[in-house]
């Protein structure tokens, strides 16, 4: 399959989309956001886009609404509101709107138009790039959905102004996971940095990131290859996430996968003969961005039995995305258990 | 959008599918039949395919179950199944479960291969062409789907001497369709065949009905220019469908597109100046297609209120596709009510 490429606005980004959207002569525009968005994004948008009619559909917040009864709400809307082939949805938020919207979107009468608005630093830096859209499905983490790129992403830094710290390091961590995957003076920049980031360091890094996703998406579009390596952090990352969240833990998914990062990079160590210097200088860096929860080692085998369940569920093997070292992925890698709770030992 | 061309396996199919599958090596094979397929076509495709392995899941036959809640049954199976990104569907029925099946491994982990294997003179001349997938959604007739073309179809003609004459005339008439919007010389040869068709005769004009698609999907994939020409008799035949199945009369797609084809011909006629034999051979050529219910003038408002209310329900106008004469095609065309009302004296 051959990637559409996305238009990514990041220069004068909402003079473009007002082009693009004129010069495109949409029928009708429908933007969906979620009940934070709503609130604190879309005056914004609005004073930004004057001249733009729109129908606004509003979701309530959160992960746990990313599920097909949302999308029979947003698909409803749409059709009653007359969507048809030469409309246009516009998502305004995060992760979690861009990916449901995404899916209604290329499922609504076979397809319309999309464009994200990222609010979050997570989805300005990574969710938004790439084109993959999804849902919930029972116990199946994004496992309905589609490869579809947006026509266009707008990215204006004034909205991460009102996020909290909390939220910024959340988005940060894709970023870091992006330089340790393309090149070891990539993530040398970052660790040089002083925390809080200046708007235009930030701005500066995130277009940076959005181009090694999007480079590696390029070669790889439907995750057969490559693209796997983006996975890097993730699988012991969700493992944790997912262990925090069934306690009624609240845990981030930046902070999981910050842990990830550096439980996976002492396994790539090990595995690989990394020189200790290596993995400690990760570890320390990623510390201030995994957040306050503990785990006891107590904790580990149930973490490890994440794993294991998500591979029984999916009836599919567990492979890491690992690094031979910065800047060289390593996909499909089998990992023995004991290393896996060996490394846990480096999340606290 | 570029089309992805599906192959066709019209001569020796069986061994070209074999050959396609093997060179793919995927990694598991998904079939989806129905109640009926899998009593009548089931064993013959075993037969065919001795060496294949394969998961079946069976979903109820008929129009009723193309919703979202088949949808859900066949995620969940393949799914706990262990379907990945290198697996393979092949959907084995009528344009139904092409429609749902499609869709679903359209949606299914972002998509995974796909094949079609209709088992219907409907599906194999019409619906299993073309990549448009898709639900019924709420009282929204295929409005949820996607556009994603088959890897390949596999046509055998002997799938359908399981079938009853009725179902036969009830695929051939969008063979008449297509030859209508194709070229009179193309048409003028159907009318020279006497009912029943030898399976010669049958699977020459079928591949014909294939190409004269295929060649305008290829130049307008996503219908918004020359396909909507396909949509040719449907406006009125969808209209006479809905009527009659409101009243749990039985009518096939068919049999109501037939009377579609001689009310939007004669409309066509009066709108385009038609020399008056023109449609008179287009209606009588087309009355043993159109089944044995008949209409009577009190009916007509109801079957007009149809679209209307199909025009309230999706916001949208009503455009006709019309033939300015048979072998060109006119789309966009609106058409003035008491003009649908005197097309349908033609239905008797």
């Amino acid at each position: 399959m051959a990637v559409q490429n996305s238009r990514i606005f990041t220069v004068s980004p909402w003079e473009k989309l007002d082009n693009f959207i004129n010069d495109t002569q949409y029928s009708s525009v429908f933007l969906l956001c979620d009940a934070n968005t709503s609130m604190h994004c879309l005056p914004y948008f609005k004073e930004k886009m004057p001249g733009l009619n729109f129908e606004v559909t509003t979701i309530p917040a959160g992960e746990l609404i990313k599920n097909l009864e949302t999308c029979q709400y947003i698909w409803t809307q749409w059709l009653e509101a007359g969507i048809d082939r030469n409309s246009l949805v516009i998502c305004l938020g995060g992760g979690v709107v861009s990916d449901i919207g995404g899916f209604c979107a290329s499922s609504i009468i076979r397809g319309v138009d999309c464009i994200y608005v990222p609010t979050s630093l997570m989805a300005m830096a990574d969710a938004s790039i790439g084109g993959k859209t999804g849902i919930n499905f029972n116990l199946f983490k994004n496992q309905v959905g589609t490869f579809t790129m947006p026509k266009a992403i707008v990215i204006d830094v004034h909205f991460l102004k009102t996020l909290p710290e909390r939220q910024l390091k959340n988005g940060y961590v894709e970023i870091i996971k992006h330089s340790l995957i393309q090149s070891p003076p990539y993530f040398q920049d970052l660790t040089n940095l002083s925390w809080p980031l200046q708007e235009s360091e930030l701005l500066e890094y995130m277009k940076k990131s959005i181009r090694t996703k999007t480079d590696i998406i390029e070669q790889d579009f439907t995750e057969i290859g490559i693209r796997k390596s983006l996975n890097f952090g993730h699988t012991i990352g969700h493992a944790i996430e997912s262990f925090f969240l069934e306690k009624d833990l609240d845990i981030l998914h930046g902070e999981a996968v910050a842990a990830g990062i550096i439980c996976e990079s002492y396994i790539s160590s090990v595995l690989f003969k990394w020189r200790p210097h290596t993995f400690e200088s990760i570890q320390t860096f990623m510390k201030p961005f995994k957040g306050t929860l503990r785990l006891s080692e107590a904790d580990y085998p149930e973490v490890v039995a994440k794993m294991e369940l998500d591979k029984k569920r999916k009836n599919r093997n567990v492979y890491f995305s690992l690094l031979d070292a910065p800047g060289k992925p390593k996909t499909d890698q089998k990992v023995p258990d004991d290393l896996i709770l060996k490394s846990l030992e480096y999340y606290d």
